[in-house]
């Protein structure tokens, strides 16, 4: 079978399990293969490939040819490479929170991985109301390993401008280019405004210029600073739990940016959860269960990476100059106010631009959904504006209650 | 004659004469070739051949297998690739300021360019007390066409990436980050301090933490912001002159970083020569005269870049956020920042670091090249420590006067 060797197509599921039998080593020769296109995402194709015999299962992602998030988007399929490359990377730097990688191929544009099934997408589970205590310690583990050992402050210089290097990624840092820092902060075409809140969004933020400038400020700062290698699209949406078991998975968006883009993603998808909560779960006592584990959930990821990259950066700085007294603190202040920035934007995007979050748009009561909008655009806006001003997690959740508030 | 194609190795004056005859199709076939390694750099060998007949002649410059600064820095070949690229695209983005390339060879890692002996190496015509009154004119829009046309604010993101790719530099930027940014600012055995000075500096500048953290914050800004493609290393030893015409060459350092970068360069060798003028022309109205050459150059290197930015960005910037307004003044805010932080990194480098500058070092008079080296030292600490407060030339040259005033 060598139609897998000659050239790049997008498989079907029949060509999946074909795959599996000729190009892998992973399942017994007698195996029962069935196999399942289960993507939901945007850009590539997944297909769940199980022996009913064994119950042993794979993952296989291709990336097709367009990205699914619409036509406009051309991506060339580099993006699975950079995918293999940075699980691999990631699995050493904090193992135990990224998928198994098997095999990479890069004339079918596919990578092969562990199967997840036993865990699902946290956006669905929060949206279901799950609770996953153990999320706080885990998440902030893999973020203060894979973006602080990354950096210049831990690796070689030479080896850390060869990573840089090999993780440039033009196609897939123009969609965050657009989507994220560009289209929802004027009336572009393209964004997706629930009509509710139109006039909020017009006069709150298309009209201000003020806030206009700094998200210039802000894509220029995503565009140029290449501090940490990222994992790019750090949301709800690309964390797989169970209840002692936290992955993260679709990397597909990596390359070196400022290290407070992937904590501030986390911050504003549990900002989502708990609008989310807030808006939908009818029972009093439920819901302020929720809120609370919500809440809490935002103060620890917050505080708890603070403290974890304390403990790291004492443990494995090399460069001579980030030892020198002052520096670690003047650099955890950077990546702290590039978070609070980054939760401002990724909560405007998923609310103002394509691309509307689950969270919030499944939310079916119109007025609850623009209290929620509102409460979400009101805190973006001042996460933005005062970025400066969010040092610890109490400091996130205090604007987060205070905009509720307003609009609740 | 294939011992050119079949492997690399530093060639003798007699093997450049065989190389051109051989390789180049540029002379005549009957000329009558001279040749002489003329390198005064500390990476490469230079061998310039002229045809006795004719009089035309070439530059041809290879890299050496080690750095000739000191064996301690071993440095790949690669350089010559970087310095033919640039070459080539600074030709196209400031006509008239470069040498024009005529050949790279990568089998033995040297480049063939236009001779410029009719020209001088700009630090030499200083220490001799020449002036080239054009050369403020020619040096900043050679700048701002090469610094503001590489940015994002005018290039396509995407292009812009695929030349960062390129341009990354890890060996000639280690240097930097070292000779630059690191050893003067601690009491570090490689520094040739000038004995005169040395409490001086131990006092000023090794024992003070409040610089030490601001060089840190400086290295880690030229480690990771990748805003303009940078020259790298423009003193006036990498500057040729004569009296209508200003040519850039040895630009092996280029790599994406900061753009301020190159302009401090520029003005810091300027304080050099101006400290050399006020400690070695005897005769007064001579001394005057240079130092308000001098002065003059370097606030209008200051004000000219800003005017010629100002009118560069206006015509061509194509980013849609940089459109907003008061995002133009932040930019150019930041630059002249970087601008001033860096003049003082390379005076404080240069005087206290491996590498001294002959414009100081030439000064004979032990007390003179004291009060020379301390003026520029003083100067430099205050660019760096108060590096948000010059935004015109006047500014520059306020510090430099109040510096030599109180150690002339």
């Amino acid at each position: 079978m060598t139609v897998f060797t000659s050239g790049y197509f997008t498989m079907k599921e029949a060509e999946a399990i074909e795959y599996s039998r000729t190009q892998l080593n992973y399942f017994a020769p007698d195996a029962d293969l069935t196999c399942k296109e289960i993507g939901d995402g945007n850009l590539n194709y997944v297909f769940r490939v199980v022996d009913e015999k064994s119950g042993q299962s794979i993952i296989i992602k291709q990336a097709g040819p367009v990205a699914r998030i619409s036509d406009e988007f051309k991506l060339s399929t580099d993006r699975n490479r950079i995918e293999s490359e940075i699980l691999t990377l990631q699995a050493k730097l904090a193992p135990g929170f990224v998928p198994q990688m098997f095999n990479y191929d890069p004339v079918m544009n596919c990578c092969v991985m562990e199967d997840l099934s036993d865990h699902e997408i946290m956006r669905t589970a929060l949206v279901n109301h799950k609770k996953f205590p153990l999320f706080a310690d885990h998440i902030t583990t893999f973020m203060v390993k894979t973006l602080l050992l990354t950096s210049d402050v831990v690796l070689g210089h030479k080896e850390k401008k060869e990573l840089v290097k090999r993780f440039i990624n033009p196609e897939l840092c123009e969609i965050s280019e657009d989507l994220v820092f560009t289209e929802p902060f004027y009336d572009c075409p393209r964004n997706e405004v629930f009509e509710p809140v139109r006039d909020f969004v017009a006069r709150e933020f298309w009209a201000d210029e003020r806030l206009a400038l700094e998200t210039a400020k802000l894509k220029f700062e995503f565009l140029n600073n290449a501090q940490s290698l990222l994992h790019g699209d750090l949301h709800t949406g690309s964390i797989f739990v169970k209840e002692n078991s936290t992955k993260v998975i679709d990397p597909e968006f990596a390359f070196y940016g400022p290290a407070g883009y992937d904590i501030g993603n986390v911050i504003a998808n549990l900002i989502f959860a708990y609008s989310n909560a807030k808006a939908t779960i009818e029972d009093e006592a439920a819901r302020a269960d929720q809120l609370d584990y919500l809440t809490n959930t935002i103060t620890d990821v917050i505080d708890l990476f603070i403290e974890k990259f304390n403990r790291e950066w004492d443990a494995n700085v090399t460069e001579q100059t980030a030892k020198y007294p002052g520096f670690k603190e003047f650099y955890l202040d950077g990546i702290l106010r590039d978070t609070a920035a980054v939760t401002g934007l990724e909560l405007s995007r998923r609310i103002i631009g394509l691309a509307p979050v689950k969270d919030i748009v499944s939310i079916e009561d119109a007025d609850k959904r623009t209290s929620a909008e509102k409460t979400c655009l009101s805190a973006a806006k001042t996460f933005i504006l005062e970025r400066d001003t969010f040092k610890t997690g109490d400091d996130f959740v205090k604007l987060l209650k205070e905009s509720e508030q307003k609009y609740f």
